[in-house]
């Protein structure tokens, strides 16, 4: 059979490794004589599992002694809102908003329903192929936060630097790729992350928080969005997604032995440089996003003629490379090529479009 | 090696058969070369997953149509207060609450952030081992809805009655006996429950919902907990704990092969019936929950002589019976009993009981 290659822009392909150790663990955990998924999250079995995925992913992200590090359930949607909940205050009632594409407006249009939001800077003069550089932001003077999407997982537009925000806290929704390249987490007030790229299965969404930011919320903030209760409790205020979190945990042992995330940026560079180089050499397929900020994890691309992208679509089905339609907000293809997709994918992909183009052109 | 059975609260045991089909499946899902955990939510694999554990779901509990069936994240707790949050009304401002234990007091507490709470009915007078029959529960006039916790899973009591409130939508926290017996759905307005009971991994919650109340929310209202996105979405605006609702569904395929809830309750009957006839027929333990309102789910009981508590625990672990201790806030011990807890669970542990009351009696 064919070897399959998952392009999944999230849920998404998961290390091999991780997926073989969970099947051979699922229903009987290091002779426990239950399966993960059946473990109380008191009990002393699972409290060992969540406490070293979350000292791995310290030490993964040489996250600071003062960040707190959260296990939550509801997706970067969540955070949405409960950042403006968590962030805002009685003297600062305004955040600056980066515009960068679909999922920063997403963040933008909920965060309206309880601030004033100003966006400091948009790419929608030129439909979001590029991120206006931190230079060219227009801050507030005294906003509550700054806010910017560091991958746009659909436009594929990803914001290497880190912004110098001075006092005002910098939070990040680093969703599509987190754990692709070391970071400097003291840089940030917030960062959050789903789960389901390049950490685990979805249903998990880990939050970064800094210690001065904890402890208050704007009236009406419902208990499950206090980021305190879920810091006092440890993340178990309420029974957390145990089985998700087993399966991040294993994903960050298997980082770690691999080198961590400077090597998962050298990895990532040569899997995406090779992708952007083909497209670039290529006159039948094109990179719409500007070169400074080309996505190492979404490689979004054209066929020069969009007649063909079905028959593209079906015959890349034909040989094992799944998942490769734009989203339909955006349309033409989206290789999304995360940590576990191993170079070998990428490869067969750039083969495969060869021989297409050859068809075709 | 000892066999063992798991009488955890939740997370809690899981049927063997789905354990070991998801262990043959996790790694490649129907050939299809990917693991149920690496598929897109919006891909014809897992929606028809999805779709099947929902139409699977509403076969089991013979859901009306006008009801919608949500699949979320967040738990009983989000649903604290996603029900006022979606339920009251600019006229209807005051909700009925009836307080037996521990769940129904944090749904309670929640509550009272977004409205007038009214106590209608408390068991606090006996130490939550009773519930009030519904023919003395004190209604307002015009509540926007009616919620009761029809299983407290820490106090260990049941409602087995379908209230009648009229007009007044009738609201239920199901967490810990859904599934475990037919209900008449038809006569709530909200029915929610955490997965980790009987219906899959913690990560998971079912809310269903009738129709005619959704679509209005109050101010302030968090857009990810306002039922009617995910209703227009199905249940599919953010992405959904996939493999979470994949295991749910091969939970509902095994009910449904078993003979629907039917035939658990029957089991549930059999099972909790020779446990607590076992418990009153005994001197050295006891069971402190009113006969009317033992749960078939959660059956706490106490030794004579709480100096040999830790004992006990100790020699039931040795005998491969888990997880046995009571809640920390009542104490004691608590066997939870599952619709997945084999009959020869019950059987093992009030065999192991008789052997120490003989030792130590």
């Amino acid at each position: 059979m064919t070897h399959i290659y998952n392009f999944s822009a999230g849920p998404a392909v998961l290390p091999r490794e991780v997926l073989e150790q969970a099947r051979d663990e699922l229903v009987d955990w290091h002779a426990s004589g239950m399966s993960v998924m059946e473990m109380s999250h008191r009990g002393k079995e699972f409290t060992q599992i969540a406490a070293e995925a979350e000292a791995d992913l310290r030490e993964l992200m040489a996250i600071p002694a003062n960040y707190k590090v959260l296990f939550l359930q509801g997706g970067a949607h969540s955070q949405f809102s409960m950042v403006p909940m968590n962030l805002l205050r009685a003297n600062k009632t305004v955040a600056d908003y980066i515009n960068t594409g679909i999922w920063s407006q997403k963040a933008i249009d909920e965060a309206r329903r309880y601030c004033t939001v100003n966006v400091a800077a948009s790419s929608a003069d030129r439909q979001f192929t590029y991120a206006p550089p931190s230079s060219q932001w227009q801050l507030s003077h005294d906003a509550a936060y700054v806010h910017f999407t560091s991958n746009e997982t659909i436009g594929g537009v990803e914001i290497f630097e880190t912004p110098d925000t001075g006092d005002v806290p910098l939070v990040c929704d680093m969703s599509s790729h987190i754990l692709s390249r070391p970071v400097d987490v003291s840089k940030y007030g917030v960062i959050y992350a789903g789960a389901q790229k390049n950490i685990g299965p979805a249903g998990l969404t880990i939050v970064i928080v800094r210690d001065d930011l904890i402890g208050e919320t704007i009236a009406g903030t419902p208990t499950m969005f206090d980021y305190k209760i879920h810091v006092d409790n440890g993340s178990m205020y309420n029974t957390p997604p145990t089985y998700a979190i087993y399966i991040a945990g294993l994903v960050f042992k298997l980082l770690k032995a691999k080198g961590g995330l400077a090597a998962m940026e050298v990895s990532n560079i040569a899997k995406s440089s090779l992708l952007y180089d083909y497209l670039d050499s290529s006159a039948f397929y094109n990179s719409p996003i500007a070169i400074e900020n080309r996505s190492r994890m979404n490689v979004p691309f054209t066929l020069k003629d969009a007649a063909l992208d079905d028959t593209f679509l079906k015959q890349a089905q034909e040989h094992g490379l799944l998942q490769l339609k734009g989203h339909k907000l955006v349309g033409g293809m989206r290789a999304s090529i995360y940590n576990a997709m191993p170079i070998e994918g990428v490869q067969a992909l750039i083969a495969f479009m060869h021989e297409f183009e050859r068809k075709y052109a």
